[in-house]
């Protein structure tokens, strides 16, 4: 039988600074980055070939347990930034993702989250063994 | 000389969750935590008697450079919840804080940040000696 | 046969600027004062002894299907506003609402809202009569 | 002399709903579309070669002083939009705009804003001629 293809575990999004997400003093704010995050793990997802409002559909929900960030330099409005993210761990029942945010080739932040996947009453589930096959390129036996 | 009066180390927020922050599943969107804990912070400053529109105005501003939070347990729409945050550590140039979120006596969140103080232009700047002693309750000496 | 109660028809909330809703320069963004009126709609209707959440576990959900406001002068972050929601007409298939933002005396911001009840497949629905009569005050026959 | 080169005055923006812009029905809730509708003057304003940063930075504002939208059918997350903006008027103080939100050819939301500009302090300014002639297509005199 043929081994499942490799996943694809990191992937690239570009994002503009939106006026609406800057503070005061013109930097995006801190609370941005988990918004920005999330839209690489939705990218990340699809470059898998799975759409998270799928997995909605199926009511397996991916919910943040843990979640951390360090800020090194600020990004401003109309910036425009790359975003990497990365995964780290896959099981199951949980799933732990780097982050790196870009403008050009400096660094400005780090992150990392761990996901719990539950289902519509809150309780834990387990990704279906397709679904993990598909995203870890291991079978789940 | 009279020792400058201790500070006031910990306080306690009431906050009501809003529809506009919450996601899909019902819950609390896990980047709104940290809008909730910047609040906790600043009202922890005005029981100190700052508050940080007048470090602004002086050109002084914090700025997050470490961000983490532990979710335990989902936030819901209307839900009525206690903020309580805390000074863990202050220097004249940054600040540790943690918090803890309850829905009555269950802790639903803990998280952490540093912050650092900057001017400006985004330099690294010294709380004024007045400041830092009235913040600390020590002499900056 | 007595008469409904008269329903509250208008309410004051306190709000106080978050720094997380302030745009770069340092004014309340203006997408965050249908977050604003929306949460005066809630407690208007807390008044009338009903929570939103409550509407929401029977399927019924208010939509916005028309705003409109006027800016008249910035809220700025850590001011003390007063939010007045007032209801202008319902009917057992919608509401309109009208809002007025005040800091002090001062009339910052007027706005409207049409809300129209859908269920949870987002069809067109009545309340039930005894909601519309504890909101309206009139009978629904 | 020759005459200005005719300006931009529509132009179509992609937005692909995020997951931290819808409520708990899964629609994006009404607060976003003010985001989005600024998203859409920004890309107007970089069709005609200027960058709103760089009006900011030569302390010209514009600032929200009317809004208001219809909203015929709900978007959802992960929808693709395409949003279209145009100039509906434009003078040397300010400048009314119309937006309309597409899922394929599905019309889901019209608006409409004025924006009025302000110099640092918040008062009143005026475009200073080149800008508006690049804007408008006229002469300013």
């Amino acid at each position: 039988m043929a081994a499942p293809r490799p996943p694809t575990e990191s992937c690239d999004v570009e994002l503009r600074v939106r006026y609406a997400e800057v503070d005061a003093m013109g930097y995006l704010h801190h609370a941005r980055y988990a918004v920005y995050f999330e839209i690489g793990r939705t990218e990340l997802l699809r470059a898998n070939g799975l759409r998270y409002r799928d997995l909605e559909a199926m009511q397996l929900f991916y919910v943040v347990v843990k979640f951390a960030a360090r800020f090194r330099a600020p990004a401003r409005y109309d910036d425009e930034l790359r975003l990497r993210t990365r995964t780290l761990r896959l099981t199951p029942v949980r799933v732990d993702h780097a982050y790196e945010l870009f403008r050009d080739q400096q660094l400005l932040t780090e992150g990392e989250s761990t996901l719990a996947l539950v289902d519509a009453s809150g309780q834990p589930t387990r990704l279906p063994d397709p679904l993990f096959e598909r995203l870890s390129g291991e079978s789940s036996r």
